[in-house]
């Protein structure tokens, strides 16, 4: 079964701030905003399938991501383009301040949510 | 009792994303960025005052909003300084792409979450 993306405009600034909100997730987008198709497993390690799997599932609804079957995987990609056509700047800045954040002792890592 | 308010270094990128993750929050954030400090009352209308509580200390706990206690009530506004010295241009995305997004059609209000 193909996964549903949604369209721009299906995209809303709420969803896409939630998906956001987790720190797992963040990880997952900064990976990924390095380019790039990266397979599922490659791109968190030390995760149950099933947290994986609701990681990519709110990444993935919200817009933040494209997740392509290929093989007996998933690719996964950020929807940089369009994440900055439809929202503009936002995807940016959370990446300048991730970036900064992480560069702070005591950033933790988190869990499901 | 005075509200818990994180200070600068206690703010968390997650949590600052997941407070705006809301629409009711993110009316109340479009409000009090019109600037000074609003009664608790007056930001949103039509709510629950249980719901009203939950939504303050969302952004309250997560750094974007100051509760002050003035009277039989409490004064918000925006720590928008604040958000900008921790968090470089995220506010401005949001507010940005909030404005955008309500001027379209089908923008729906959200509920307690």
């Amino acid at each position: 079964m193909r996964a549903h993306h949604p369209t721009l405009d299906q995209m809303r600034l709420e969803n896409v701030l939630a998906a956001l909100s987790n720190p797992m997730r963040l990880t997952v987008v900064r990976r990924l905003a390095e380019g790039g198709q990266h397979p599922c497993g490659s791109v968190l390690s030390g995760v149950s399938k099933s947290t994986l799997t609701h990681h990519w599932r709110v990444l993935r609804d919200a817009g933040v991501i494209w997740q392509q079957p290929s093989g007996r995987e998933n690719l996964l990609s950020l929807r940089r383009e369009d994440l900055d056509a439809r929202f503009p700047g936002l995807l940016d800045a959370v990446l300048a301040n991730l970036t900064a954040e992480e560069a702070e002792p005591g950033a933790a890592p988190g869990g499901r949510d």
